[in-house]
């Protein structure tokens, strides 16, 4: 059961108290982040891992919901090689969610950012961490730890749920 | 640190018992999926769960690793909606991987079948479950208690990792 509290106890923090993430903290992340499923074992994922405080400025000025990265003591950029696979969007964002749960784990706290389909932003990312042409950006993560606290939740929805087949609700 | 664990401990599980799985597992596993993070909190996603040997048996003859859905004590069809976020792939695999983790923390097992984008699949699955148009199945999650074993691990790779900005290796 421990597995659906931590699931639901990872929220989207986006204040952190400054505090800096240890190197082994951010080699448990990746760990996890690795650990994702991939179809035909293709891992078409990069992961840059951004402290430097000017890189994280830049990288906060990508778009409106990206400010946080500025913040954030680690900011995670999950890149992914479509030339790899058809599911690297797939195989990337199953890896997101382990870094963020991970980071629950730990008594961090991160948020998702996205960054692809938007071609401005990947290429803002792309020209600040030198991506190189055939990789795109699928998201950043910044992590910390929390400066904000938010109650487990779950979003279920009746609704949302179909028997057998999909019936008109 | 569990979490980590249970991250590690998640593998593709494609042989199963027969063992039922019970309408409280299925509920928790939808709970997980549900709890998902999601752009602008849109949750673009829909579950379509199928018990139904038929439906299962159905599902199986999608394509060439599809056919453990006969096998398994319940199929997940995740489903998503373009129209709702353009980060519906992104937000669907997040759920998906919650699925899967859900699972191995309920010692159950399960594996990411892939539909979408392979228009032909994503056609089989439409049909068979009814699903609208506007709508597209992104995966299928056969789960059910395992029948085989499999060590937990990470798939680490020093060289999938940069720092800063992206070195060449």
């Amino acid at each position: 059961m421990e597995i659906i509290q931590h699931i639901e106890a990872r929220r989207s923090i986006r204040a952190y108290t400054g505090q800096p993430v240890t190197e082994e903290q951010v080699r448990l992340l990746l760990e996890a982040a690795m650990s994702a499923p991939s179809a035909h074992d293709t891992r078409p994922w990069a992961f840059v891992v951004v402290c430097d405080p000017e890189q994280r400025r830049r990288l906060a000025e990508t778009h409106r919901w990206s400010a946080m990265a500025a913040k954030a003591s680690v900011v995670f950029a999950v890149v992914g090689n479509p030339a790899m696979s058809e599911h690297w969007v797939e195989d990337c964002s199953a890896a997101t969610e382990n870094i963020l749960l991970a980071a629950t784990g730990l008594g961090l706290g991160g948020v998702w950012v996205g960054i692809y389909p938007v071609e401005a932003r990947e290429e803002t990312v792309r020209r600040t961490l030198k991506i190189p042409q055939g990789w795109r950006p699928l998201c950043l993560v910044p992590v910390g730890y929390p400066a904000e606290e938010k109650p487990p939740r779950t979003r279920y929805e009746e609704e949302k749920v179909h028997h057998e087949i999909w019936h008109k609700k």
